[in-house]
């Protein structure tokens, strides 16, 4: 940590900077400048908050040298993390495509597309049944109900399910369906959800949050990853700018950017990132070309009448198309689509 | 709803679209344009979602014309929402001041403030119970002991005590204690909380979330109002953009465009609208020129040691500056600050 | 500077460093952290631009500490800038009110803008005489003819005149009309242009451009003060965000961060940075009690058939009404708007 | 264009707008809604401002149907835009990529680095001669002695040349050497200078604005199609959002949209739209994965110490590295690199 002191600063602030810094455990180290003076902070500050510093009298400005995650970082921990998810591997050579719709309809939609994917190629299928709508009129969500048809879906095809968890409440009852816990935007700072996801060893889908920096939502992750469970995929599904021509847009440096960050694996979200079955493929492409180690993708069997984000799904037969796609793709970065042979 | 067609949409997609509107109760009319068809949906829309369109085929994009909310709207309730607050009125001339630290420190911390702010002006006692931190190893709050020091705080000073709720599971307990609930911007779409405050009939400060539109505040502010819960107050507390200067961006022409578009009372936030104290006093006379019907702002007895958001913390010296300045405001725009006298 | 090296740089990087750092007449400070060693460069840094260390070998990143603007800086100017414009003064406790159209449009339209303005307190006179729009397709200006116009108005109604000039060639043409020239928005980091007007002794009113930071803002003004013309008044105008219910999005808190940081006066235009005729006066308040030295404000005569920009020209009659809520904001923040008949 | 009225907008308003769509020559269409009237302009509106609807009396929003530009558009022009570079063919299945220096620094720097590219797979050569800085005080440039030293770079290697060009006043001078002008991005609305290109037969490479929508973008294009000039090639170079781990975000879904909308070729600029070489080549690649048709990215031969940039330009070993990854890419997504050896 580099605390800069106001011009002019006087010495007994300079004092006060130091004695916290000491409190802190860390060893202070001070520069004085033509018009500034600065003190370095000097220790295993990961953990120390900077706020501590920016409030004492005389500070201008507070600058982090070490990051403010350690569990997440590449730096403690070189190599990718690899974990298993129900016999195929995450983080290796391996590109694993997720794939369903957004909303568990009904019992035959979800068998339906669960065929349909895993056909084309899919290696989990995801599906929400609660469902956090910008509106309190629109549809909510089939609940407990809709977890039995994503098992029963699993049963018949053999693909892991990935849904969404939405409240601390949920969590005991969700373990036992799902194989993954998808963890949406809007709640990548609900912090009391990140530490009790954090006491399970369910494997995490973890979202960036629509307006969360990277460090933010590697700050984030930190929450899960304290808690022990190590099992955490980052997801890049588009930041919020003032651009409207696509939903959100794809922050695509992201990609290489968390790569060098963290060992995490990292997936993309082309859906959610263009808000347009238009451009999923695309951008599904341009995410595996950029280091993403996984895709996670909307399916829809009749698009046009899904109940929710019907606009950006891809029909299953788009869905197989673009599978082909991203396969050359990762071939072209000496990576592999997931086999579903070896899988089963 | 306007619903515009892909140039060279054929009339099977033009009818399918015509179909859908009928089905949702309400009536088309078609307009032929050169290269587009467009068609429009006249009725009452306000709470048919416009996805359900933009997956038909042939659609190119829908435009909605009617608001997406309408309890909020000023367009069906013309007058300003008023409500008391324990004595005193919010959504009328006077303009009432919420001031307090950001986290209850201790007994000795919070009386001790209460009784400044309230020497200063203040007409109501903010404080954290529960602290949603980015980082897992920082304070996580004092939680039911610290609402039993706000209550004795309240006891003391006379003033109604506003308290950040954070989760369905809280509500109940919160109840007893608390004047108003604040709804923190992380949660502003947290739609579980949502909809359980919309059930009880405590106050609420509505905060903005730091990336969310004003269309998408007012259409997150009718779950609550839709559940019966009509005293809702809507808080500007700064969006995120590009700039770094100060932490967020205050979004003033929010306040006059809330006021257009909606009764209920806008309140600002200039501690975490600029995340600096030596800016909270400009900015909550800039709130105030703009229509703002209150202010909101962090105070600290010892911003320099403060758990959480110190840099931001006014004194109570500084904040009884700021209340003088803001009252000359005003009194500039035909408003006053709550009498304290009368409201005892 | 503060130059953080990678974890685990080797010694000849940071000998690297320090080389380049005494190359730039600074001198070194190491400081060996636990993971990472930090190279404070000690000096007159403020012309050292910060990439010539961050593509050294080893580098991390590069923290700047002195502002990377000097000219500009209330910390070498300590008092306000003040300065004459055609009688009257700007940067002290008056504040003036520039209005007029957004283009000139004709020599009867702009007479009688000009009079209605200064009936209802205006102190000085905008027109654009070349307009840069978006579309190629529309109104560009009336060029020279536009400009003698502008002059004829002055002569009748007393009022200096504010003229957008957009090329370097126009410049010298433009001196002998203008009082005052304005540099848009568009143009904030036209280099040549910039050095240019900072070669006259004309004053200039300088916009922020729509998405440039308050620093960006500064150093670019510092391309006109270096040229040694002094008189630049600095225009927050709103800047690009992913709020869509108004054009920009106003930054308040760039008024105090300005006064903060520099001596020179702060203007706010609401009309561009709100783009709605609604929230014009809403905001020039809010901008006078956030503590801008004054207004500037876009009136036609007929907004409904204003060539360009006339959803958010204020009438003559609500232009009226504004500066007298502007004058009760001036006199609650100890200020007064300029005196008309002082001036003459 | 669809009008749509105020609620309760009286018949003498409708009637004002039903008169201002006869005057620009589009026929009226009214829809009586339950709260609002709306009024469709039909004809061809390409080039009719939506402002001019937008001041009028009674207007509430007026919403754009046909796009606000029409040579651009693919709509008018289905099949993508082709055309020669010295040699090569830029928007068909091959994929030029153009290299070197953000500036020319000397006639060694430029020889020597116009060979490794060319070595390395390079088909164009980039080098800027007039440097926008954002600090008056760093190196502007070599002016036409650079263009000298550039067009022997050309003599020696075959590589046509590609500068950007900054002023009105530059272009018939620079006309004589250089085989592309790139107009910058802080350029892309300078209007005067688009029209003076737009007079030329000099092919162009147009960057987006750091803060320009892509509908901007392709209105800004029209006015150098406009002119004549059809040699038009996008780039997308990074947009400025709230995220600072990289200099700007690029928007890699500009890419397929750009696609969707424009005939015109689209070429992806890493070293700007990252800001860092060691993301350049994953950006690369995924810009050339989402459909990009070229890529154009910065090589310095010692960027260590490049005057300008260095920071984000790439070493000829990492660019040599870039183009086999890009050519994979390519392949995988059946387009090619552009084949040196036709070329000669």
């Amino acid at each position: 940590m580099m605390i800069i002191m106001h011009p002019g600063a006087p010495k007994e602030q300079v004092s006060g900077v130091i004695a916290e810094i000491e409190k802190q455990k860390l060893s202070s180290h001070v520069i004085e400048g033509v018009e500034q003076t600065i003190i370095g902070a000097v220790g295993d500050g990961h953990y120390v908050a900077k706020e501590i510093f920016e409030a004492l009298p005389g500070v201008m400005s507070v600058q982090r040298i070490s990051q403010p995650y350690k569990l997440a970082s590449r730096q403690f921990h070189e190599q990718d993390s690899v974990f298993q998810l129900d016999g195929f591997t995450i983080g290796e050579n391996q590109i694993p495509i997720i794939a369903g719709p957004c909303s568990v309809e009904s019992r035959e939609q979800i068998l339906e597309i669960a065929q349909s994917v895993k056909e084309a190629g899919a290696n989990a299928l995801r599906g929400g049944v609660f469902k956090p709508r910008t509106s309190p009129y629109a549809f909510q969500g089939l609940g407990e109900e809709g977890l039995e048809y994503m098992a029963e879906a699993r049963e018949k095809t053999g693909l892991p399910i990935v849904v969404e968890v939405m409240a601390v409440s949920q969590i005991k009852m969700m373990e036992k369906y799902v194989d993954v816990f998808q963890l949406g935007a809007r709640n990548m700072q609900n912090f009391n959800l990140l530490r009790a996801i954090g006491e399970t060893r369910t494997p995490v889908l973890f979202k960036r949050g629509m307006s969360a920096t990277i460090e933010e939502m590697l700050m984030a992750s930190e929450y899960i990853l304290s808690g022990g469970n190590t099992k955490v995929m980052l997801c890049e599904r588009g930041i919020r700018t003032f651009e409207t021509a696509t939903r959100n847009t794809t922050d695509i440096n992201a990609i290489p950017v968390l790569k060098k960050l963290t060992h995490l694996p990292v997936i993309i979200d082309p859906s959610h990132s263009t808000g347009d079955s238009a451009y999923v493929s695309a951008i599904a492409k341009a995410g595996v070309a950029a280091g993403a180690d996984g895709v996670i993708v909307e399916v829809h069997n009749d698009p046009a009448h899904a109940i929710s984000d019907g606009k950006q799904s891809l029909t299953p037969e788009a869905f197989a198309k673009m599978v082909k796609q991203v396969k050359a793709i990762a071939e072209a970065v000496d990576r592999r689509l997931v086999d579903q042979h070896e899988r089963v």
